[in-house]
């Protein structure tokens, strides 16, 4: 085998992408048009209390009431996340947009923690005071894609507050749906 | 075996939401609250031109560039889609928002498609003139949750336009995000 049968084979697999496929700045700018709600994805349990910002979270099927939500591997809620194998989507209104930054920073999970009120309920992940609705989900299963899961949640309780304004992620900037 | 557990067992058929879990209305009123991004999936080839409207779209992973679409298997747009295993997903500019209707009425797929101006390419699904932005997308695999499928989708073409109003449907109404 020569040195650049070698080395192509290594660029491939620290490149997964395919031929012809954008690169990977073309795909985040693309991915920057997909406007959506911004969650806090909690989790509480054996392995510990995590949180982590998302927006990609979307419904799946109402038999049974299961949403989905993409998490990075990499994250540092991973790993509690999986092992809890519970979470709550808290849905974030117009006004608790810093919460969006605090936990997608790489703060440890007490500060982050710090920057909301949460309800605790033993057996189930905190729910966020305030939020436009909290999700309590149990993860069915996680389906590995490249570098993230997609967890498969089963919808066990929801607590929705009255309307108000939604936070929107769109564009690399926060909108405040209630403007109209 | 009693006629009261053959319509138990009939029931819980009808009805695999788990015990102790939402009701159907309450996690649909939940799901109002996703406010996202509007998107008509086109596909064509060998099981014929179709095309449904979507807004559980989201990004999953860069590496390599992939998103996920979920579809109702009741689709009438499903068994092309999963058949060609190739789609478009096209982004809604606010302008557009009467394909959203179009393509989500019980129309024949002709009817649909004269709702709008699309792109054609040999080996490739229609693309929406217009647009935000056309994801050209070849189905990796399809994860069955319930009554749908999550199409987990290689992006191997971006289409985008220069930013415009982007349409969101949140709480049942269409928003314009460039009120902001």
């Amino acid at each position: 085998m020569s040195i650049d049968t070698v080395l192509a084979a290594a660029r491939e697999a620290a490149n997964p992408q395919p031929a012809g496929a954008p690169c990977v700045g073309d795909f985040r700018n693309a991915m920057a048009n997909l406007g959506a709600a911004v969650h806090i994805i909690t989790t509480d349990g054996a392995m510990g209390r995590a949180g982590f910002t998302a927006s990609a979270v979307c419904s799946v099927t109402d038999s049974p009431p299961s949403v989905l939500v993409c998490i990075n591997r990499n994250s540092s809620a991973y790993a509690a996340t999986l092992g809890n194998r519970i979470v709550c989507i808290n849905t974030l209104s117009a006004s608790q947009q810093p919460l969006s930054a605090a936990f997608s920073a790489k703060a440890p999970m007490d500060r982050r923690f710090a920057a909301g009120e949460w309800i605790g309920e033993a057996g189930r992940a905190p729910a966020l005071h305030g939020a436009i609705m909290s999700l309590h989900c149990r993860i069915g299963s996680a389906v590995p894609v490249g570098t993230h899961d997609i967890l498969l949640c089963e919808v066990d309780r929801i607590d929705a507050n009255p309307h108000r304004g939604i936070l929107i992620y769109y564009n690399r900037k926060y909108h405040d749906i209630a403007c109209e």
